[in-house]
């Protein structure tokens, strides 16, 4: 493989968190968001906002949840993590549109772009300040 | 592809800050470094020392700043921005020899080495402290 | 390539930081880590724990110390550092069986993951409080 098909098969394969950002704001129907990182629920309770939480081991039970029609857009924690590179192939094998969000929820969260707090869902009354 | 194939290929295509400063250092007029980074002009007012400012937006039209004959290194924000990657790919497709720099000025900035800022060069007076 | 060749590569060329230290729990005898990172000793007196450490440049001459049947497993710095894929290429084409261990150590101490601190070994009493 040359430089060339390197680059492209990495545009392909991904996309950044600036360009997910406007894509979804121009077209939110054609993407769902999957954050796919597996562990315990509470060091995972900050998500992408709008993301649907699947985590990779559960991938197959929940398979069902996965829209065929949409572009799913995979991340995990870190540009380093390779849980959503797993879920990208597990998905892609299987005929879905699948990109991975590049550098995870750490480069989102590094932009300042929004995001959802599942604990504060759960527990709203943890952030009542009356 | 095999593993043996991968790490080619990104050896290839890219290239470290530490290796960049190294073959830079010993042989300048090698190379043409570029930063690609698009938006707005004062949140990249800081770039890489010695960096030609070429948005990867303009690229298209200001082709011809670009010399074939040395090796265009690109980069943009950090190991996640795809920016550098789309620059790498418009150029290759045209003949030139082009690397990413990895990490873009994130790492480049970690490692402490030079950069230059642009905004110092358009008001000097904010930095003269008489 | 297609972006299932991509993850697939990626997949089968590295390991994170949480599955490496997983599969070397259960399995410690599998896995030789190498520390590849060249340049001052004092700069990468922190090591990750039980790594040997093989600065790339001196591989040529230490191959002899670096066993066939098990699997080798380098790092650098950071994800930008493409001194353990220079590493991981030079061991590929001689055979070894590699993986990159995805981040280097920048990912590894980030997670809270187990380090040696080489200095404290050469100078013990550096860190005795009597």
């Amino acid at each position: 493989m040359n430089a060339l098909d390197y680059f492209n098969t990495r545009l392909e394969a991904t996309i950044s968190p600036m360009d997910y950002l406007r894509c979804a704001e121009a077209n939110p129907e054609e993407y769902f968001l999957m954050d796919v990182r597996n562990g315990p629920e509470h060091v995972r309770s900050v998500t992408i906002k709008d993301a649907a939480v699947i985590p990779q081991q559960e991938l197959q039970e929940r398979l069902h949840e996965i829209p065929k029609d949409k572009e799913i857009i995979v991340y995990c924690w870190d540009v380093w993590c390779n849980t959503a590179a797993k879920a990208a192939a597990f998905l892609l094998e299987r005929g879905y549109k699948v990109k991975e969000l590049t550098g995870g929820i750490s480069a989102w969260k590094e932009m300042n772009f929004p995001v959802s707090d599942f604990s504060a869902k759960i527990h709203p009354s943890d952030r009542c300040g009356c």
